[in-house]
């Protein structure tokens, strides 16, 4: 037997913990629940969770952003198979991460079934260097535990390494699932660039964990869509426009559509190529479905269902290697460091709130591939440079009394600092993605919760930790850890 | 320490094994040799082997090829470094296979330091499988002591995994490198299909294996030229041209050179493809000089070097796995089987002869790339479909009195059958190359090879034996022997 267990949120019948509220489970087993229980997980406009029956306040809240009403237009009405978005099964590899966690709870308050596939990994690459989440998360089974609390959904857990196939046939014959939501992959382009070793190992656990889901759903769940996280930096830097996946090519007098050549700027940046190609043959080869869901950067960290109980707080990660550019420069913000732009500044990328980015997968799930369908979506809503990231968070940190200075450092990365950047994302917005904008929610969802949080910044972690050119064939154990 | 062993081929300081001459040994240590050695390999164009002291003749010969002069034309001038050719240090991975066998000898008998790196997996994969090549090959080490006494010049070998980083890192501190050439991943795209073990295999093997080798040459040997053996399979069947790498894209009133379209048909395939995102990036940030040898379909077996002993013999796969088409063709009208044509037979491809890969891996290597650059060459001659080779060889086979006969067999492939194609292959030929022609030479350097080695052909072998879309996570570990 391989080394995994299974472990349920939880599973009494009826259950609420606070509030005294009658909850039906609904059962993970069958991904059935009664009509009766259709609005449990609702909450209202006021930010209230609510019962179908009782529509009492929740006690529990903490932040000025509160669970919001999930609309009945929200609610998924069609999945792979004509089967009723409240009954497609949801594995979520990766479901104890930053997106995967928001992800998992989204889906759930909706009435997915959601079975979370992770090998906490991502807390190990922490200890492993020494760093830490701003917000203090609790394990991943105390998490469901409490997400089974407060809103009455099951969370199944299977804990396990992905690139162990036998654990990972094993869940999917257990889950049996409709799609598939893939984020199970080592994300930090820094991480990939620390040494050889990380290099390695970021491009074996996320090419051949990807291979494995791959099997496995040729294998065990042939009907199952596969809803895959890629990244926007598969395109680089191209001076041409950034087209969804495919472009169509005129050449010679003839033209095809290919698919978008492709420049990693990292060995992370790079295993997202390598699993965006293996993607595309097994759709063909195996007529699987699948969405590559090209991902700008991320930012943000509440979304409706984090904030209904402090431990279900997402994780926000400021650090030099896995804090993304705006999460970074908002705790930057906080604590009256200037804002590192590296270089010149002109790096231009897709960014999005992670609000945004539970709905593009849901949206993804909702609205499947066919079989033999290989879909791209480029999934971000603005794209800033980090020039302009700066100037964005100067001016809306000053309505806080915040005085946001910039410095500009030696860039670590190999990267063009002054380029053209126009990628299309036309594809969501036209699946019905309304998105949070940048400049409108920045002090409410990020530089309050910055400050919030800001005795529990370590200003070591924030500096530039990993110089591209710099990535040895010798162990760099602690390199990161210890900030230069 | 890790489990590699340094093993020498000739190294006696004179020697000269049958014919008493006087040839001095080239010093793998400094790859420096005297003047008056110059023309110590040299072969006339009779066919004889030749000290540059007496001219004397090769007593050993077997087949009709024999060994032919090297012009002096041919010899190489120039190398990384403004190094000359014949102190160029060539690191070979892989030199045990089928390409990297000839190419070790080509290269070594025009001088250049040579160290083959292997770990001797090819064979193994034919006692995985039950596969055997149809010429009898003994072990690389009386291989290599053969070359040592037919030559006069020493090979240096490496034995061991360059997925072993310990060993890599020994073997390129120890041999210094000025090219390596790298053949030395899993090759075969039936091999990659057979089952997911052998999938994640061959992903792994060969990702990780050449990155190794990037951050062996970034650590170790900064100046060193990576030549790298591509496939023409990485462009897959596009509507369009197919250019050499790279390909100029107008869109939306803006221009770029950006990398060509890739579109992998098997895991193997994609392998390859992974592994030029990778150097392309390894170039770009580390500066690495590195071209890429995106290789057609191989045929052939002589080489001027390999034809100058029995034990000097270069393998010959016929197999359903490691057969390519023509040498796959080439057997079956030896014995009087249909040619096994795949479907409807317009799959159309690049080819060459073996004579010409040894010639285009020393084109690459005198004419290196620069630190910094990325080159594509596409390494082929003629393109043919299917159908095009079955009647080139049922002509030909008539010239010999065989009655070749054709069949069209269900393609165990997933592939495009009638396509457009037309692939540019300009660049090795501005450097100098001169092909051999298929109509040419099919009679005398295939054709009459196979009939001679008739007796040890098991027909059993050469049918199709992996079906793309049978794939299974299942361990298939026999299934491929025993052709059904």
């Amino acid at each position: 037997m391989s080394s995994h267990s299974f472990v349920s949120g939880s599973s009494a019948g009826v259950y609420s913990p606070r509030q005294g509220q009658a909850y039906a489970l609904v059962s993970a087993k069958t991904g059935q629940r009664s009509p009766s229980n259709r609005g449990l997980s609702r909450i209202n406009k006021a930010g209230q969770l609510q019962s179908s029956a009782t529509r009492q306040p929740c006690r529990e809240r903490r932040h000025s952003l509160q669970i919001c009403n999930v609309a009945a237009a929200e609610r998924p009405t069609l999945n792979l198979n004509g089967a009723s978005g409240s009954q497609a099964r949801v594995m979520i590899i990766g479901g104890d991460g930053y997106c995967g966690w928001a992800t998992a709870l989204h889906l759930s308050a909706r009435g997915y079934p959601v079975c979370i596939v992770d090998n906490l990994v991502r807390r190990n690459y922490d200890a492993q260097l020494g760093l830490d989440t701003l917000t203090p998360i609790v394990s991943l089974h105390q998490r469901a535990r409490r997400w089974g609390e407060v809103s009455g959904q099951h969370l199944d857990l299977q804990i396990g390494d992905i690139c162990d196939f036998e654990f990972l046939s094993e869940a999917v014959q257990a889950f049996k699932p409709d799609t598939i939501v893939h984020f199970g992959e080592q994300r930090s382009a820094p991480y990939s660039m620390i040494d050889r070793a990380r290099a390695v190992y970021t491009q074996h656990n996320n090419v051949i964990g990807t291979l494995n889901v791959l099997f496995a759903i040729k294998e065990f769940a042939p009907d199952c869509h596969l809803v895959k996280l890629g990244t926007m930096g598969e395109y680089g830097t191209p001076n041409i426009d950034i087209e969804e996946g495919f472009i169509t090519i005129n050449h010679n007098g003839r033209s095809d559509r290919l698919p978008y050549p492709k420049q990693g700027g990292s060995f992370y940046h790079l295993s997202k190529i390598h699993d965006s190609h293996n993607l595309h043959f097994a759709t063909k080869a195996w007529k699987l479905a699948a969405t590559d869901l090209n991902q700008g950067v991320v930012y943000g960290v509440d979304t409706a269902e984090t904030t209904a109980h402090p431990q279900l707080i997402n994780r926000y990660d400021y650090d030099g290697i896995f804090g993304t550019a705006l999460n970074r420069f908002v705790v930057q913000a906080a604590v009256d460091h200037p804002l590192t732009v590296y270089g010149k500044g002109g790096q231009t990328r897709g960014y999005l709130d992670i609000r945004d980015t539970v709905r593009c997968v849901q949206l993804a799930i909702d609205n499947p591939a066919q079989r033999g369908e290989f879909r791209v979506y480029n999934q971000f809503t603005e794209q800033f440079s980090v020039n302009d990231l700066a100037s964005i968070i100067k001016r809306q940190g000053a309505k806080l009394g915040l005085n946001v200075q910039v410095a500009s450092v030696p860039n670590p990365r190999v990267e063009a600092e002054d380029h053209y950047y126009n990628a299309k994302h036309t594809h969501l917005v036209e699946l019905g993605l309304e998105p949070h904008l940048l400049e409108d929610n920045l002090i409410d969802s990020l530089l309050n919760f910055a400050l919030q949080y800001k005795d529990r910044i370590d200003v070591n972690l924030i500096k530039p930790a990993v110089d591209w050119r710099k990535a040895g064939s010798r162990n760099a154990m602690m390199s990161a850890a210890i900030a230069k």
